[in-house]
């Protein structure tokens, strides 16, 4: 009955503090959020489709849209740029759907200061030791290599005063819940719904 | 993990759009709430217990704590005081438990004055047609009464604005769900929760 803007929530959170585990699962129960679609500068793959899994520019094309200021949010990897369009959620958000950004604690700041309007999540690490066996299980890093993932970790902890909401990541069912919470009562915030509402009983008045 | 402060919750609305039933429901549902319990100077009745149906002061008790400031809200009926006090909701806050109060547009105002850090909820009816059908089937009113009750609604409605939330009761179990999400939601709240949680931290690198 209300023709209501979607929403764009931002997960991030400390390196190995499970934000695509918990993101994965956030979509397997909610079909209604939209995946933000990166964009990147690097060359398509087989399998992969334009406009599905990433956007894909020229560098000079990229270039471009960051002096214009059209992108969320951006880093340069390998000499490649990848990035969030803002063309993409402003349009997906004005279709009335929710978009979900699953993103390091960097990006989620370019955000923040680009998009202060959306809703910013910090998953937190049930504790440092749990942290630390998380990044260790992936089994891929040297103990030198998990140590300053540890340090950046803390330094990342100090940033979550730019966030609206902490969820701990204690167990990936109790996290998701907490998110979907956060989403729904987020959807009855007064100041996003509340003249929308006060329209409709004029109209009836009419 | 979290030795955490229990937040007061304040469902209002107009007259006829449900509080009671939405408040009923939520409670079969959520056991950990606890109703807000209400003060008067009308006398104890046959089964009832001081501290649990009601706290009973006399008349000269009670107008001492609303000069002292202790009550939330205060109304007069028949010659009696009602209100909700202070030191019991801020007790029960302090134990760690949620506080639930239902309560007329007015009141939650004045809750709203003395107590900012709770968080309102205003509970929207689905169409001003559907609060007059809800309002007449009571059967208890005139004709008279009826428009009047309506055109306090739709001046209720402008307090809005006041409001943390705007929950639209189209159906019980919805209303109830959203509710349920703005609790966990709010427990979630980074402003809440941040330093805590960075003290977790620091303890555990000591």
């Amino acid at each position: 009955m209300i023709e209501e803007k979607g929403i764009l929530f931002i997960l991030s959170g400390p390196s190995g503090v499970g934000k695509g585990t918990v993101r994965k699962e956030l979509f397997e129960q909610d079909t209604d959020l939209r995946y933000s679609i990166s964009m990147t500068t690097r060359d398509i793959r087989t399998g992969e489709t334009d406009g599905i899994d990433y956007f894909y520019k020229s560098k000079s094309e990229f270039e471009s849209l960051i002096e214009k200021g059209q992108l969320l949010e951006y880093a340069q990897y390998v000499n490649n740029y990848y990035g969030t369009p803002r063309e993409y959620v402003e349009r997906t958000l004005a279709e009335g759907h929710d978009v979900f950004l699953e993103i390091e604690v960097k990006g989620a700041l370019q955000v923040k200061e680009n998009f202060p309007e959306g809703v910013f999540i910090f998953l937190f690490p049930p504790s440092l030791e749990e942290l630390k066996n998380r990044i260790l299980s992936r089994g891929t890093e040297t103990q030198d290599l998990v140590l300053n993932r540890l340090k950046e970790a803390r330094n990342e902890i100090e940033m979550m005063d730019a966030y609206d909401y902490v969820v701990v990541n204690d167990h990936v069912d109790h996290a998701v819940e907490k998110i979907q919470s956060i989403i729904q009562s987020e959807h009855c915030k007064r100041e996003r719904i509340a003249k929308q509402y006060k329209q409709l009983l004029e109209d009836e008045l009419k």
